[in-house]
């Protein structure tokens, strides 16, 4: 059975990887929800490997462990048929999730512009910036992107049915609306096609089994994170 | 022939490639060195087209348009032989690839804290903030990451001769040296393991060979960037 690792107390990173295994129905041992998660993935972390991860989240499966969000749902989507066959699909999928990922980084850099190392209240002042930047030039930029795709290929980002990048985007979304619900209910109304896709992925029966246990976590200070002065029209 | 479109007028992530595509001797047009360069990428990334890159660097291959550097590089790497075959090695070299995007970001963070928007003279006081806490807790925490993992496999990062990643590590500590080169004058003595690999892949005859062309383009305004009052021991 695969193990995923990664800090427990909020979605983060680790839920790109999370709701690749429950729309796929992949059985798996969910570390964050364990007693002493912090210790166990920390320990991971420290643990020599020929392949050690720079950071979580990462998965322990089939005698590997594989780190990078990306490159763990690169694999899963290989073997799990969560992504398209040929080589043209199987690599627009993970270049869909690499610019997922790239959001996700600058979207964490609006509460953190500094440095992971200081706290938000030690760069408030610098957060202020950068979130107005993000929230005026980048959320639009990317979205729009990911507007026009559908626009050209239909409901889905790659093919007639869901992949990990279309899972991966809904985890972008519901980021973006818990750290910037009043700047997103602005963009939403231009992205119509994205907000659709956001819905259809919370309607697949698993993922909405999935959201409605307790094995989802609430967003609160992980990667999107809601800090009502950082937010605006 | 492959076509490389990325902005001319310093390597950034287009050199990721740019690597790799002349270490395995593959012939391409590089879209950089061509007038009016600027206008052929931006029309590029503004065509229609069913697989739209967010941003360069773009292959043009074999009928696709691959975007994302790191999704470039993964299929140069299964077609040229230019990483392991088997799954594992395959992704390990994707992994230790992503985990050089991250600081490269990070990097480019430096001198961009607010956004990409505003010029540097706009974030100065920023920019010094954050490049000292990069200095002081990133680029150890990195180098040290990729010299553990030397220190267990051997001269390159996956198994008995170079891969891209191998390349990509070069470009990265020739984009810090440049960056940072007080800096890291002092992390280089910690991390003579990354230091060799380094000199290892200058040495490789066809990188060798690129460097002395007149293709190799100077670091300047790039994603590394040397401005004297970011760097320090």
């Amino acid at each position: 059975m695969y193990e995923l690792y990664y800090w427990p107390g909020f979605p983060g990173r680790g839920e790109f990887v999370r709701l690749a295994l429950e729309a796929g129905s992949i059985p798996y041992r969910d570390v964050a929800c364990e007693e002493g998660a912090r210790e166990i993935v920390a320990r991971g972390l420290a643990e020599p490997c020929s392949t050690p991860p720079y950071a979580p989240p990462y998965l322990v499966a089939d005698h590997m462990i594989i780190g990078q969000t990306a490159n763990i749902l690169l694999y899963l989507g290989e073997k799990h048929g969560l992504a398209p066959k040929d080589s043209a699909g199987r690599l627009w999928v993970n270049q869909c999730q690499l610019t997922i990922a790239d959001i996700t980084v600058e979207a964490h850099n609006t509460h953190h512009p500094i440095g992971s190392i200081a706290y938000y209240e030690e760069q408030q002042a610098e957060a202020l910036r950068a979130a107005t930047s993000f929230r005026a030039n980048r959320i639009p930029k990317y979205l729009t992107w990911f507007e026009r795709i559908l626009a050209h290929r239909g409901d889905w980002l790659a093919g007639h049915s869901w992949s990990y990048a279309d899972l991966s985007l809904f985890h972008l979304i519901e980021g973006l609306r818990f750290a910037f619900p009043r700047r997103m209910a602005t963009v939403a109304r231009d992205t119509p096609k994205v907000m659709a896709l956001r819905d259809a992925v919370a309607s697949l029966p698993q993922i909405a089994a999935y959201l409605a246990s307790d094995r989802r976590q609430p967003f609160s200070n992980g990667v999107f994170r809601h800090y009502p002065e950082l937010d605006g029209e």
